[in-house]
């Protein structure tokens, strides 16, 4: 039981927080705005609400619109370069994940000198030290999906060697975070099961991860069990207000256990696939291999952390003989993906083929080896083709 | 369900945490040491320990040691002055939540112009906005006590006056705190159940609270429960290093309660007994309250707040008929106070008399209004010596 914990964002929470904007202190006079390429954040009014926000709060707006679902290391430089011509002095990520990463490595670029690859640690990355911070960022997310506005992380992909790396320091956590579910109400529904998945997994893995502690556990058992019982309503009704409220809730928790604890090789895994088939959705991804993933280490692992998981979802585990009690947790499991209606997703209607998946396990232990390493108990490469082997379909 | 949150303060926690010291980036060359007048930070060693620890990670120390358990503001301002002519660009505040507290205000002085008072808002004070920020300040704590370590709050008494009255700013959360349980081992049986249960109705109150919320709620109940399995554990065998590290969460877990949330009047109430009679400990005057505080309140506000509490202490809830359940938290109180052998502090053992309780709710009332506010149920003056006469013995 020993551990840091440091998460120095200021979180601004609940329905018309957004409002805050016009009032907080801002962290300089010209923010650059980074929105995605997409045309929802201008459809839904949310960026001249923002740039209303900003300029009655004393602040200049230029907006960089050009970011992809996978945000790439060029956006990054190009509005790097915009916001050093512009002499912005705070980014602005407005929108998902994808948006607010990318204000986040942003911020780093438009500070510090040379390429954005130079600082980046793994892969063709420099692994330089940032020396000179970050400018300040205010995230503002129109998603449950990420955690990202509660956590130092940004994932950026290099498109030229089709690298995708996670990178974050204390100069990337966001100086603000607006998290207001008045904004996730148009999310579809689909989106909203899978987003609200990969939260759930972020909790859940950094719950069982051998890094785990009493902080990322607080955070991840209230996320657990606060997406358990909402995830299924928000989905069912995008209308309703205190599900979208609740599953947001559960999605900064969730960003709050990856500051204090970090996913496991589920999120490995995912990534091979999604790098390999562009048109999977990350959370789709994760529900597709849950069950074999989390039945796998089910007795190889204590049972207490399944227990707990399960009791958090509503499971009467006590009622349960001693050794029924860890596997409540897949039980909880299935009926959520059911709850959401999620329990058709298959590989192969994304094109994944059994044949591949071996290749799907090399390029996860290559890639996000890491993850592997705090894992409680360590997958051989024939276990991680198993795991694949159970979870296709 | 809107709040905002922030606490920046890095946290390290676990047995052993304070050999961090000798390693984490300090935010300083040299450090102003602030202990007690007491001596037990010299005999205990933790002294010698923390200047090694300083110079070692290249710091110089100066030592300021008069620190009173109310921590005064003519010591705050000397210390400040200490610290301006020693050049000092950071201050450790060292031992129980009297010198961390004085570390804050010593931290805000030694940068801002004029006297102290003059930034007080309330009372005699000024009401002058801090300009200038404060110096930062490492909180390594020695007891299991007022969770300052993780608040920005400050509480001194301006002598001449009699006026004792919170502060604090975001320049006054600690930039880091040091929470090594090892460090409260020899703190005494009595004085580990009085600090033990401060702990917990800064949680409790902070949960019944008006301006409770989301986040304040998780660690209030997670401190609750802590503290009903481990205090009891903790009073009778102060050697059983697991319930020091319990109750020393639980403690950093309330002080999260404190930046969450707020306490409510029974704090007010108390701060009453021990301005009047300055040898009653704070968390003995709480205990002696308790039970006809939340008595009082029971029916008044919402039981599924008792019975969240009362949840959390482990009480069986869902058996109890409906109209029973919120009644469990006062069961549980009572078993703790038993359990922690506090079932016989008595008022009038430490000279407060019958008679007198008018004046201490005017004086609750008047010197400490604002916490009445926050009660979900607004006490009459009436009503405040109601409960003062239920807890009087
Ligand atoms: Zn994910
Ligand atoms: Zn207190």
């Amino acid at each position: 039981m020993t551990f840091t914990y440091f998460m120095p964002t200021s979180i601004c929470f609940g329905s018309g927080a957004l409002d805050e904007l016009g009032r907080v202190p801002l962290p300089g006079k010209k923010a650059l705005v980074v929105i995605s390429a997409g045309t929802s954040m201008r459809k839904l009014g949310y960026l001249s609400r923002v740039e209303a926000l900003l300029h009655k709060n004393g602040a200049e707006t230029v907006v960089y619109d050009k970011i992809q679902p996978n945000p790439t290391k060029s956006s990054v430089m190009e509005a790097a370069a915009i916001a050093r011509a512009e002499q912005c002095d705070f980014v602005v990520g407005l929108g998902g994940g994808s948006s607010i990463d990318a204000a986040k490595s942003i911020a780093v670029m438009a500070k510090n000198p040379g390429d954005y690859w130079d600082y980046i640690a793994g892969g063709s990355g420099g692994g330089k030290p940032v020396t000179e911070g970050a400018l300040p960022i205010i995230a503002i997310t129109t998603t449950a999906g990420t955690g990202t506005e509660a956590d130092p992380w940004t994932v950026i992909t290099k498109e030229d060697t089709n690298e995708k790396i996670g990178f974050g320091n204390k100069h990337t956590f966001p100086y603000l975070s607006i998290v207001d579910p008045d904004l996730m109400m148009s999310v579809p529904r689909a989106l909203t099961a899978y987003q609200g998945f990969d939260a759930f997994f972020h909790a859940a893995e950094g719950f069982i991860a051998t890094i785990a502690n009493p902080m990322g556990d607080l955070f991840a058992l209230k996320s657990i069990e606060l997406l358990a019982r909402w995830l299924p309503v928000a989905v069912k009704d995008g209308s309703n207000k205190e599900a979208r409220a609740q599953v947001a809730l559960a999605n900064t928790l969730s960003g709050l256990v990856e500051t204090a604890s970090c996913c496991t090789s589920e999120h490995s895994l995912e990534h091979a696939m999604s790098a390999f088939h562009p048109k999977l959705e990350h959370g789709a991804g994760l529900i597709m291999l849950c069950r074999a993933y989390f039945g796998f280490f089910l007795g190889k692992i204590p049972g207490e952390l399944y227990e707990a998981m399960a009791k958090a979802m509503g499971e009467d585990v006590e009622a349960l003989p001693k050794d029924k009690r860890a596997a409540a947790f897949l039980t909880a499991l299935e009926k959520m993906i059911k709850a959401c209606g999620m329990e058709s997703l298959k590989m192969s209607d994304y094109g994944i083929t059994r044949g591949e998946l071996p290749a799907l396990a090399r390029n996860a232990r290559e890639t996000m080896g890491g993850l592997f390493e705090l894992d409680r108990y360590k997958l051989s490469f024939e276990e991680t083709v198993e795991i694949y082997e159970k979870a296709f379909a």
